[in-house]
């Protein structure tokens, strides 16, 4: 699987993150390093349930001026994921594609909806599928419930609707259909901070590995995005993803199995 | 499935009621009816998400003084569901079994922590079976992780422990393993009183009526259980449960199948 990282960071970045992506086999000539600059900067206190969170500090630093330059070999991407920033960047991404892509997905939160709300519908209008978490949907589309967040959602675009619970799961909506996936149910939660990225990336790179955006392949993708996240907030930041195996991952998911499947027999 | 209701109700308690149980042969020797008396009533206020609530008036009534007289009849039943009453009372309950039931189920809450602990323990010790929410799991434990609390709660006595999360849904512990059943998906929560009590009663129904205690059976009681529960919470009261049949009972375990089962190739 060929795949590229557009994304901008400081002289501070240290080298051996940007090796962890080319040991891996991914593209970073769309990584912009400014001279001088420092990189995103942001820390914050989790609350006992680690579902809430409260800001400490935010220094968005080289990300204020993010101008994202998609290198001209990937402008045919076929799957394009589309990371949490602001809507005009993640539609500057979508505006260099060469080709339409045959996914795109897009990560969001609150704080566009607070500042970017206008922007933020243009680029939910041009994607397939919308990664948001529960309380984003409910103030995207003003209803509580979830099963209508979702279909008002929808209507704005994304065939596709992704609502993350944090440590109660992981909804997929596409249509009448609904699928869900738990969270693993850890012993101890040591940091959730980038386990829904972990999450959208899993979801994503699954989708791109098996080039299938059927929903009984999307709803693999979920478990695999769920399955990556429950091995993210071991540790701290990346500390566990980077001694990950697929021996290790994939008896994971066999845990997933034994958490979810059943056998009714309704005949 | 030869079954009976123990409980004491006042003469306001309406016939039709009754009838309910009857109807659907369901023995209410057990039924205790104090004369002049008036049966349990508690009002409360449901908060917008549904999962919590404030109590606005309970009113014990015959229940303060309630002695439970198990049926000559029933005194070898294999499955015992003990429900949320004060722990003496259910104690008093399997003490008049004149065999060890086969799986003994104990549903209780905080309220019985709070003010009856040492009695709330002796009767943990007894069952095989506890089905608690998530809340009063960590209280009982004094853990936060529902993984370590389960672990402390099975040390207290019951085999098996299920962690009931509302709208969130239900897991159960049995040793190293656990299984997770989502609660489905509604447009809307009409009244969330008595799903804890439709789950209970439909999860240990189901393991009455196959007569199969193993774990791979339980996850089926859970999901049954689940399922009862999403048609509870649609309409006031018990209104849902009374018009339901094998039909729609069948065509909503059908969506719960749709909604958490996927096939994901390990090999």
């Amino acid at each position: 699987m060929d795949s590229a990282v557009v994304s901008v960071i400081g002289e501070d970045f240290p080298q051996e993150y940007l090796d962890l992506l080319t040991d891996r086999n991914i593209n970073i000539e769309g990584v912009e390093i400014v001279e001088g600059g420092k990189t995103f900067f942001w820390s914050g206190k989790y609350h006992n349930d680690m579902n809430s969170r409260d800001t400490l500090e935010t220094q968005l630093n080289v990300l204020a001026d993010f101008n994202p330059i998609v290198p001209e070999n990937y402008k045919d991407a076929e799957i394009v994921m589309l990371g949490n920033l602001h809507p005009l960047v993640q539609l500057s991404v979508l505006e260099q594609m060469s080709v339409k892509p045959k996914l795109a997905v897009l990560d969001t939160m609150n704080f566009w909806m607070d500042c970017a709300l206008d922007d933020l519908l243009k680029v939910i209008a041009k994607v397939d599928v919308i990664t948001i978490n529960d309380e984003e949907a409910r103030q995207l589309s003003g209803e509580y419930s979830l099963v209508r967040a979702a279909k008002k959602i929808a209507k704005m675009g994304p065939k596709f609707v992704v609502i993350k619970k944090g440590e109660h799961g992981a909804l997929l909506f596409n249509d009448d259909h609904v699928f869900f996936a738990p969270a693993l149910p850890l012993e101890e939660v040591f940091d959730p901070t980038g386990a829904g990225d972990t999450f959208a990336g899993g979801f994503t790179g699954y989708i791109a590995s098996t080039n299938d955006i059927s929903f009984e392949n999307m709803k693999r993708a979920i478990v695999h995005g769920s399955n990556l996240a429950s091995f993210a907030v071991e540790k701290f930041g990346v500390e566990r993803m980077i001694g990950l195996t697929k021996d290790k991952v994939n008896s994971r998911l066999k845990r997933f199995q034994e958490l979810t499947q059943f056998d009714i027999d309704l005949h």
